[in-house]
């Protein structure tokens, strides 16, 4: 059983957080929230997404598992204004999720949950380095690396108290420094590695230029990054497997 | 003879209606109004255009007919600004149009009338339901339906007094409804014929999304769509041909 | 020695006024201005600018010459905001511009000066007409004769003390003129020339749109743009060649 109300604005979010790394995913519908996880084809970038039941106007749910296509419910989301109210209701017998905004119904045919790529274990890492910062300058660090490189290098500088980002390129080198003062906040610890840019790009595309992001970072270990969505009724986890130095 | 001024955005609106269905037409000049037939090159979908002289700021014409690339004279009335006047004036001798926005002159040739496609007769249909509705309205149907099909059912549920609108895709579908409360007007009817949704999408660019539109439809005959334009002074009909219903 | 900083806007407008003719080019770092002279592949289009070190917040150079790519350049720019700071520093030893927008520092490799196409002699022509208008009336002339024609003619009718702009196309024609209400000054004197639309094109997408422009004007000669940038800290010369009269 699956009967919710939520606002198209929420629903977009949501959903863009996990698109950008996967066409197609399981939602767990829980009975106080829905979550996903979902990890890409290459199995190095990994999302976590979970909206809460306050996130709603209304919500009913028992722990059922459907498979959606992403982009399918993105244009009916899209079909609304952000402050419309989307009616998710789903249709156990025939297995496809009844969705109206005003007047509109679109009966929208589900996917196989078992047919969808299998969910990653997202791995219990402590990571040495913190790093709270403004969404707006992770996209201004990736569009600067973006015009040199394909992949980033992201640390910590201990003594200075600056997180920075590094790109070389063939003949042009980027670099990017936050200090305390241009950081949230900062709890430094032995930090560098390298990723690759493509990720981090499609990861930035659902990152809010206003959200407040936390940065785990360790020394050629995964980044984590973390934020809110839907006035913090909900929470999204980025993982990103490092490249291997190649220098 | 023909000399008449008018403004960039009365003669873009005017032009916009015809040119989603076809590149030539004829411009009958009559001595109380412009008018435009056309029909697409498949025999599809019919335009009906009639522009009184009281949108024009100034008129005068002789019944003369002449035919012209309409995407050449969109371009130019595309240079001047909404509320830009455009001076038209026909050079019998040279058969040339001439046409000037603020100190710019264009000269356009003229195609043979004789060989742009012959104007359609529009039949004059008893269509048994009328359904008056926002612009906007048709314009949310039109995307709905094109995200799962490219052909839309259109038709009134007598009963309910509702107005409806369905397209089955091959997993997906779209209904969407309109009952007495959403609609301007409704006369129930025998109503329900199918649409090519690509012509209707061609028509939707044209119609803008406050206009009032009277929609005549009849169970597997073409529907006609109606509305005005400049402010009044000038009206659209577009007729469409139904399909043959699959199923 | 190079080390100066400049608002993101002015050296856009700098880049910009340049790029549109070629990809790379040598800027003189002289002790009072930023100098560039540039010419097209084709020896057709040529720019000569200058910048003043009044332009910028602050300016320190002695004469040094270094090659720019100049997208490369535009990209930096573009991370800014219009009232951004960009801070220019070179390094003599590794030939390496460092450039530092709020946090942000790129190191642009530079092209060895001797490798830039050579900077052209720009000719001290005499030319008999001067007429000064908007830059948003170029932009008019050239979009209309763009609609018919791949070149336009530029020409004074001294008895009406007008300036128009000819454009003759296989079959439409354009035809704007402007008389001494509608130009901000006039000298008349024998002038009409032909030129290539695309060069002109090019040239009009640097040329702001309330920029008053100086033209110079001749019969079958070159036509040389001026206009002022940065405040009149800055100006902008184009010389563009007569395409010869093929009727």
């Amino acid at each position: 059983m699956f009967n919710a109300i939520v606002s198209a604005g929420t629903l977009r979010t949501a959903l863009d957080s996990v698109s950008v790394l996967v066409e197609e995913c399981k939602l767990h519908l829980n009975d106080d929230e829905i979550a996903i996880r979902a990890v890409d084809p290459a199995n190095v970038g990994m999302v976590d997404l979970a909206l809460s039941a306050d996130a709603f106007e209304s919500y009913e749910a028992d722990g059922g598992v459907i498979g959606v296509n992403l982009s399918r419910l993105q244009d009916i989301a899209g079909m609304a204004g952000s402050d419309d109210l989307v009616h998710l209701e789903l249709d156990e017998e025939t297995r496809k999720l009844h969705i109206s905004i005003d007047g509109l119904e679109y009966t929208l045919a589900l996917i196989d949950p078992e047919s969808v790529r299998q969910e990653p274990d997202i791995p219990d890492l402590d990571l040495p380095a913190k790093i709270v910062l403004e969404g707006r300058d992770i996209n201004r660090a990736v569009k600067a690396a973006d015009m040199v490189s394909d992949h980033i290098a992201l640390g910590v500088e201990e003594d200075a108290e600056q997180f920075y980002v590094d790109a070389e390129g063939d003949t042009d080198d980027v670099h990017f420094e936050l200090d305390t003062e241009d950081l949230i906040d900062l709890t430094v610890g032995p930090a560098h590695s390298l990723f690759s840019l493509d990720y981090l790009k499609d990861m930035n595309k659902a990152i809010p230029g206003d959200a407040e992001v936390t940065i785990d970072l360790g020394e050629e270990f995964p980044v984590k990054l973390h934020f809110d969505v839907a006035e913090a009724d909900g929470s999204v986890t980025y993982m990103l497997a490092p490249r291997i130095q190649s220098d």
